[in-house]
């Protein structure tokens, strides 16, 4: 079926024109034969708004369709829908409403826009009688958005767990498989073009927390704090927990979690140690994966390339031809899930969560030493499942001392660290870092 | 939101009340409130239609809604939708067109039924302005039909790797991490309910030939014929394989497998060694996934239970509520994958792929064996990319030779192959696997 025998029509425009925007006009364009073959949208790129064309001439893209006046682009009444991949947070925030305003439905690449602003920017295309596709916010080419809105939309969702930054899955898998250090590890990935020369939203975490956050209010129908998720990154990773994980029969991963329990829904974002029985631990390199626990389904994963041009492009393509079908329009219309039409269920602050847990414990190789730590950790209540003291030159003055523990609650592991690190005999610093098992399933 | 308030209301009769039928009644009606709340779709089970109601009763369903009469439902003109959950061909078929006659969407997780004549009742659901929803027919609760229908709809399918029958997987899994035969692991399985005790449509792979017919079908816009599939099963493979495959860095799955390249499109379903480094190397016991690779987004993985009630009910009941909310209506009327619709890709006879392949050849240790099988190999330019001689006992008279090859034609393996059998110094049969690496992504 030719393009021009396609049964739907959508005139596109493109906002930015970095890696994902570049990558969307060029798939739209170059494949709209196909995408009209196969969705029966006819997809007509109208215009790419810029400020710098430079990777669209890199890419070949029509210069007659290159603009820097977004003015005219909005006041379009034949554009029916503008794609946003500028990035930041406060232009594309009017963006979307502007476009929103003038008639237009929204596609949406941005995490960062959708985990602070998604409420407001939801509710308005609704009241629009329009809709967002955000797809590609999360996971980039993988279909989450779509698994929680539509495949799963008959489960009761318990948890998600979630390696969804690439950048730091890649690190990871360079520091657990070739033992480098953290540093070692971010100067292949920047000199790869895998990490920006800043690193830090990935590398600290913030990225993943975006899309966790997303991901939850989606799944569990809440109002997302983004301020109050515990976000910690693994640019303070040391390698020596990496080895000692690993010869516990675990792997590092920086895991963005949330799971409900009767209290309300716990939402985090740390490195974590993970089962080798479980299928996130597989997961390697540059790619992401997330785990969604449902009541009927039991687990589900979702693995693909979460960055990139291309792969993004898949799934902005793919909203788009949803836009164009109705789809979008008909789950924004009258689904129940979105943040701004729930409120009975409560995000839990920190540390309201259980959970089995790692400990380091740099400490004096004095008699006693292990008495007193194991007297706090009673204390708690913590109940131990493993202890390692491991050989150490004999000049180093203080030894690890690794424990594993049983399943307890976050907040009595934070009072028995905070109590530990007080004693003359440690070191100023505990790492802690939860350890993550299969997730219960209700069937199977 | 209560369910008096969804936006849309569908009125559903389940036929048949086995496991599927059984768990979609208990799973929308137990939870017709929470899925109204997500899904905006109020979903009533109005009808539930079958011979012997004995699950039913175990599941408490109600007593009301248990009826004989067939008839009498297809007549009710308030009835939106059938739900098909009987199994078998005929049968099923039958109703699924007296129920669109009758002017209502269909749902159905029959995959024999859909290999068989999929494209004749698509046809019939688009005459008559409906739709059928088959989510829960390839991959139980998987939302894999969606994926290519909608979440990569924009993508050029490449290849689908699937492990798409969780009672081979797990009779797999037993001899692989336990060293078991096949019976053995056979009849474990038959113990714990996940074989039934014909086993022969799961160890056979003719359940993996129905659901990879299914997913061919969509992703590549073929009409399959289901008859020229090359199916080979599970029920033949010897434990000697299994453990000479792990020993080479391999795993043994039953993949069910298409593939497209300038020729056309070649499936096949057989057990096939994967290198452990590929994701579908992790899949363990019944679970169920499968690798689909896009010209954009490359490689995705999707993984969950393949089969059981709950799981296979969630995708019944999000594909009642897509039908509730003009979604796979929509996808019907407009989108171009469907098998009726297409004629421009063939589908290659058997022996038309290229692959690498493992060779097991019982062979006598006597001089000038190896030179005339290298030679009979030689001929056919396959090339030898590793030859392993295991020791054996002195009294047996044949002793294995292993040989993996490059990648090669697989009409040059078949005839290698008659020719070595027919040689006086080996055995009557040579094993022969394909071996799958990770397939290449355009991107990334």
């Amino acid at each position: 079926m030719p393009a021009m025998m396609a049964k739907k029509r959508i005139r596109v425009a493109i906002v930015g024109c970095g890696t994902v925007g570049g990558a969307t006009a060029d798939l739209c364009i170059r494949d709209r034969a196909l995408i009209a073959r196969r969705s029966g949208v006819d997809v007509e790129i109208a215009a790419i708004v810029g400020g710098d064309f430079k990777h669209a001439r890199e890419l070949g893209l029509p210069e007659d369709l290159l603009t820097t006046d977004l003015d005219s682009v909005l006041n379009d009444g034949t554009i029916d829908l503008v794609v946003e991949t500028v990035g930041g947070i406060d232009f594309p925030r009017s963006l979307i409403t502007r476009a929103l305003d003038a008639g237009k439905h929204v596609v949406t690449a941005n995490k960062a826009l959708l985990a602070h602003h998604g409420e407001e920017l939801f509710a308005h295309a609704r009241r629009q009688g329009l809709s967002i596709g955000f797809e590609a916010s999360c996971g980039g080419g993988i279909p989450l958005v779509r698994a929680i809105t539509d495949g799963l939309i008959a489960n009761e969702i318990e948890a998600i767990y979630g390696i969804v930054n690439g950048t730091s899955n890649y690190i990871l898998t360079e520091m657990i498989q070739k033992g480098e250090t953290y540093p070692e590890a971010l100067a292949k990935a920047q000199s790869t073009g895998l990490a920006e020369s800043d690193p830090s939203m990935d590398v600290q975490g913030t990225d993943s927390a975006h899309k966790i956050a997303i991901l939850s209010a989606l799944a569990f129908g809440i109002k997302v704090d983004f301020e109050i998720i515990p976000v910690i990154g693994i640019d303070t990773l040391d390698s020596l927990d990496v080895a000692y994980g690993q010869d516990l029969g675990y792997v590092v991963k920086l895991l963005a979690v949330a799971h409900r329990d009767e209290e309300g829904v716990s939402i985090w974002v740390r490195p974590a140690f993970i089962s080798k029985e479980h299928p996130l631990a597989w997961v390697s390199g540059p790619f992401n994966a997330v785990s969604i626990y449902g009541h009927a389904v039991g687990h589900t994963l979702f693995y693909g390339r979460g960055a990139g041009g291309e792969p993004t492009s898949s799934a902005v393509a793919s909203d788009i031809v949803s836009v164009g079908l109705g789809i979008i329009p008909a789950v924004f219309e009258n689904t129940g899930y979105w943040p701004d039409r729930n409120d009975d269920v409560t995000q839990l602050a920190e540390g309201r969560s259980n959970s089995q847990f790692y400990m380091r414990i740099m400490a004096a190789d004095k008699p006693g030493v292990l008495a007193t730590i194991g007297s706090i950790l009673a204390k708690e209540r913590i109940s131990i499942a493993s202890l390692r003291q491991n050989e150490q030159a004999l000049e180093e003055e203080l030894i690890p001392l690794v424990i594993t523990t049983h399943i307890c609650p976050e907040a009595a592991i934070n009072r028995a660290v905070r109590e530990i690190e007080a004693l003359p005999v440690t070191g100023e610093t505990v790492v802690v870092m939860p350890i993550v098992d299969e997730h219960p399933e209700r069937v199977g």
